[in-house]
């Protein structure tokens, strides 16, 4: 988020917003391309999965994006972006509970409440403080909008569960993963890209062409940060689960917050400061171990006259 | 909250506020003589410790709030209303740590993790929002301010804690603990108008002849209101606790604040509804039995094997 800010000039991107991604999933994949070379030379060698039954499964994430790419397009005709962004944290609670329906995790009541205090959390911080635009526009949006809210907090949780699953289904090379992964993702977003070309008429020339046009240093930076921040979640996925992911992500947008205080002068807010508390507390109540939480009872001991009628060996 | 609000003339109040406490005083004195006068007729008789050890323990709740009431009018020097009620909330957070110390009551990480929640939930409630006034203030007041807020909220948490200790302390009659509060609160709330007299150099004459000046039927109301729930909160402090009525406070704020919105037609916001389920996982998390919350280990079952070395009776 910092990175993006800084890449601006006045305000505005001087590069396309479009080629990002699309250099990020290119990134990933060197990356991973690399890593999987590396771990071939080695003994023993990773276990690839190469039929095609497992490998059709690998677009299916980018196909769930682009839908929810739509589905945004479509939710911004009916909210404004504050109303959009707010409705976003749903996400928190779709998540955990396509978690828990379609990776059968079970969850305790005490992590459900916790999931549902960070959304509550994340969307405190984002109460528009007195002063802000557009705040009387707030849920006063037509109920299709609100639909489609929903329906986009559904796919965006949906995508997530559904790597997860990938990633776990067997114990293939994470790197293997990852070249399929960001194969498939390379060629969504280079056709979104050519999509573009051919909505635009060509009037900047082709996208091969515009590739690098108005990249600065940060441009760069943004770039290399969006993939690594890719691989650090195909990493959490494999390894951590769904629900770490969105706490890291929740936490990050917290600390964008604050950062932006100091970075961008942004005037501190009473709402940042209590979501962020509730949003601690949340992190706390789900991954702290129960006996740390509540005082569980002692085991029951053994009471010794029961001990009396044991038949003896 | 409601009643008050209904008293009003043109957003006036017709009448002295400061008589509504002085005939509350009077009317829970005169409920509580009733019910123990008909306590002594039955058999056995209501115990009642007398001597003036015991007795000379009762104004002190009265003399915390005396003070209370001057730091609360100091720090209003300091900072406006909107800030003093945020700060307000501090309450629940000091009552929770006097409550712990003085009454010796330990609490789980996950209750403490509870009464934090219950003061960011109301707190988040009352976030003002967008287009309303006085909100660049908040957070703006001079150091004294929230010294003396600090202050204030420890001064309230005393008082109720203090009434507590009294309360629990001995097994005399709840009615003659109740006559012997009562009795200093009406002396010192008359004490009051007095002041208030001579500071206004009996302009309106003196506090007896104008006591129900300006009444209405509302204004009965009011008193009767605040009479009952004082007679209430004494109940809780007998038979239940300080924590318990924190959280009927706060409940009882939110209910008044979703009310206000049917009968006042104030505009509900983002902040009230994110409040209210912060509170409610509050409350949850407070009272309910750990094993509703977590996954508790089932108890460790012995060992047959275990059972081969004991010795026979």
């Amino acid at each position: 988020g910092i990175l993006t800010t800084l890449s601006q000039t006045n305000g505005k991107y001087k590069y396309d917003y479009a080629t990002i991604p699309f250099l990020a999933e290119v990134f990933k994949l060197i990356v991973s391309s690399v890593f999987l070379w590396r771990e071939l030379k080695k003994s023993p060698p990773p276990k690839m999965t190469t039929d095609w039954k497992s490998v059709r499964l690998f677009p299916i994430p980018s196909v769930i994006y682009l839908i929810h790419n739509n589905v945004q397009f479509a939710t911004l005709m009916y909210v404004d972006t504050s109303t959009y962004q707010i409705m976003g944290n749903l996400k928190i609670v779709t998540t955990g509970i396509l978690f828990r329906l379609f990776l059968k995790k079970k969850l305790s009541n005490l992590q459900w409440m916790a999931i549902v205090l960070l959304a509550v959390g994340t969307t405190t911080s984002q109460v528009k403080g007195c002063g802000e635009a557009s705040c009387d526009s707030l849920f006063s949006a037509p109920i299709q909008g609100y639909m489609l809210g929903i329906l986009s907090a559904c796919l965006s949780a949906l995508a997530g569960v559904y790597t997860e699953f990938l990633m776990k289904k067997n114990n293939d090379s994470l790197y293997w993963q990852n070249i399929q992964l960001y194969t498939f993702g390379s060629i969504f977003n280079m056709a979104r890209l050519v999509v573009d070309d051919f909505r635009g008429g060509f009037e900047k020339g082709p996208w091969w062409q515009r590739l690098f046009n108005g990249y600065s240093i940060t441009t760069w930076l943004v770039v290399l940060n969006l993939g690594s921040t890719g691989l650090l979640v195909s990493w959490l996925m494999k390894y951590a689960d769904n629900i770490v992911k969105v706490y890291s992500t929740s936490m990050a947008m917290l600390l964008t917050m604050v950062l932006s205080v100091f970075l961008f002068s942004f005037k501190p807010t009473l709402q940042l400061f209590l979501g962020i508390i509730v949003c601690m507390m949340s992190l706390h109540m789900y991954f702290a171990p129960p006996h740390m939480l509540v005082d569980i009872p002692p085991a029951i001991k053994s009471d010794p006259e029961s001990l009396v009628n044991v038949p003896v060996d």
